[in-house]
């Protein structure tokens, strides 16, 4: 595995180093050039995902995973768009994010800068190969992506095209790369033994994907755990605001990190803000499971088990728990829940503040969808992920939490007495 | 090892869970309690110290290990002072570092939260326990310590001095948390088993502790490399600002991971730089080792070979090269530095600004001594060490950099469309 990937690393070192370097205008010139070879090349990333999707179908992938391996015009269009809205962001590095004098007189700055080289796993997505790319490039990072091997064609497709932009920006094409052989020895030997290359892993997938590269890496890893995400009804939930945004939070999309996947209500409005709720899931098409009283206050309730509450469902189902007040509903998030992004439905601001400080989630919302935990949906542009981790990064990864920083000092020959 | 080190790691996280929700009022009784704890245990913790002392020198521990490890009543008085001045900073917790509102309505804050758990692992000097403690309990983090098996009565007695400041202030005492065992072994279990209770690890220490660390872990490692700093003298450089910045740069402590390890030197200003540092440098005690044009332009210079330009001496000794030119002198550094701290000596502004921007190490000055590379020197109070890594923090350490955020998000009932 050496042969194939450390030459990969040492190239994309080298490449770091040349797009520190580079302004904002060149790296937006390769994305926007990028952009438009993918546009230009589109019957060619279709024939290409024509070939991943039938491989797919004979190797048996689920309908879901032929779903989020499938491009049509429309995606493609859309990954183009979206290289182009990230050339759009304003410029992540070199921002002066710190300033202040000394008394002796040394003028000190605190000054982003790329992280250097990043390494990308992912799963079966073939768009991750666009938007990971492209972020990293906006904010001066070289990239190693290694997709997963059902998207293979696709992805080197896109990787086409991305190399083009590059190219024709003057820039190094070793700035992205991507691994070159399915095996998937290459992911342990990028985890483990590249270390002298690559700055930062970000996995971006399932559960077993994060988890192997958590175990796995000798490099520091931005991590996106799974979202156990909550709505909490508090007792002074207005009834409508309750049933609107849990309706959101779980079924606007079930697929998505930020879906909500369990439902605290106090007991003492159960009566009153349950029953609506359970009712607009259920016409929705959402399978619900709860405790004994929830099954009691409301109509086709299913027995909830202990594993409901630590599981994410990414699917049409959402578990149900009456709970005794606020602290009881934080305790349950701090138990079963996984840090990702949680919201109270409350009129209440004394018991609103009090969850938003007690919650330690990377994202707590009072009164607003669990569904808005996007970097997108933040104004902060495209995201890599929902950072799930405490180190260096928290809740959504876009351009600006792909820089580290440096210190400017500037003096006029001072000396430390 | 797990039945030591377990009941540790539930503890640390459970008080963590408490220490998050403490204000910074009660953070700072505790310090207090604990700085007049040591002065009023400092009989205890000096005898503590003869036992370390003398088993140091029957293991035959060098002199300047025996050095870092000895404490007298100036030192003990150090340690007590460095915790109120600890306690003294502004609150790194509940600041709102960015704040926005989106075209929904939603108020976007970022605010900080501590780390939650972190592990240190240092070494010899036991002033280490009452500075790691301090900062960590400042920011609201939770700690284990784990000392050298050389400080081990000192770092306990002042261990029982923290837990007495805990106590008084009604903090749950395992805040602050020591391995009680000097088996080696619970370092490894450390780094590896317990990824479930530990955030992050800060070693802090030589060369092999942190390369030790950085193989091991499956935990987030805030990495402190050694340092080989440079310093640089450009052509355009003022000779007597050159001569007194290397001289307060390599000379003022030689045992600091700032301490200059190399000077570089223009071919172009090489003859009228160099004779009069080398001289300085010889008559302050420092043995100069250079190139051969070094060798040829000034007296008593040992011949310099491959090995010592990766070389952090920590000690009286300093390798010159005469370069041809800043971008000769950018190359070896980055080829030979560790991406600490290096410093231009010139009087040519763009010469300058081109050094800061393109030399990628966690500190770079214009016209100051790397000895300024140190938290305190940069106003930001204590330190625990100086990052070398790129991820989360990099630079001088200290309690804001002890921090993560989370995302806090006000709503009026907004549902994602």
């Amino acid at each position: 595995m050496a042969a194939i990937m450390d030459p990969i690393g040492r190239a994309a070192r080298r490449a770091a180093a040349q797009l520190a370097l580079t302004d904002n205008d060149r790296r937006n010139q390769a994305l926007c050039a990028a952009a438009e070879a993918i546009r230009g090349q589109c019957q060619d990333i279709l024939a290409a995902n024509a070939r991943d999707m039938q491989s797919g179908a004979e190797r048996g992938l689920s309908r879901s995973m032929l779903d989020r391996l499938m491009l049509d015009a429309d995606r493609v269009e859309a990954m183009a768009a979206g290289i182009e809205a990230v050339a759009g962001l304003p410029d992540p590095v070199g921002k002066v994010i710190a300033e202040w004098e000394r008394p002796n007189g040394l003028r000190i700055q605190r000054v982003t800068v790329p992280l250097g080289v990043i390494g990308i796993i992912y799963e079966s997505r073939p768009n991750v190969t666009a938007d990971a790319a492209a972020l990293c490039l906006k904010s001066g990072n070289a990239s190693i992506l290694r997709g997963g091997s059902e998207s293979f064609h696709s992805s080197n497709a896109i990787y086409a095209c991305l190399r083009d932009g590059l190219s024709k920006a003057g820039i190094d094409v070793d700035a992205v790369q991507m691994v070159p052989t399915k095996d998937r020895a290459a992911v342990g030997y990028l985890l483990s033994s590249m270390n002298e290359w690559i700055d930062v892993v970000v996995p971006r997938g399932g559960k077993s994907l994060i988890k192997r590269v958590q175990d796995d890496a000798r490099v520091p890893v931005i991590g996106h755990l799974e979202g156990i995400c909550h709505v909490y009804l508090h007792e002074a939930a207005e009834s409508a605001m309750a049933r609107d945004i849990v309706l959101n939070a779980k079924m606007r999309r079930t697929g998505i990190c930020g879906a909500a996947e369990t439902l605290l209500v106090d007991r003492a409005a159960a009566a009153r803000l349950l029953p609506p709720v359970a009712e607009a899931l259920q016409a929705a098409g959402c399978e619900v499971r709860g405790d004994e009283t929830a099954r009691e206050l409301a109509e086709g309730i299913r027995e909830a088990s202990e594993t409901d509450w630590s599981t994410e469902y990414l699917d049409a189902v959402i578990s149900v728990r009456v709970v005794d007040g606020i602290d009881e509903a934080i305790a349950h998030i701090g138990r079963y829940g996984s840090g990702h992004t949680e919201s109270i439905v409350t009129d209440d601001d004394a018991a609103a503040e009090y969850f938003l400080r007690n919650v330690d989630s990377a994202i707590v919302l009072r009164n607003a969808s669990t569904q808005f935990a996007d970097g997108g949906e933040f104004g902060m542009g495209a995201e890599i992920g929902i950072a799930t981790g405490r180190v260096h990064a928290r809740g959504p990864v876009g351009a600006e939490q792909l820089t580290s920083y440096k210190y400017v000092v500037r003096g006029s020959g001072q000396v430390r007495p």
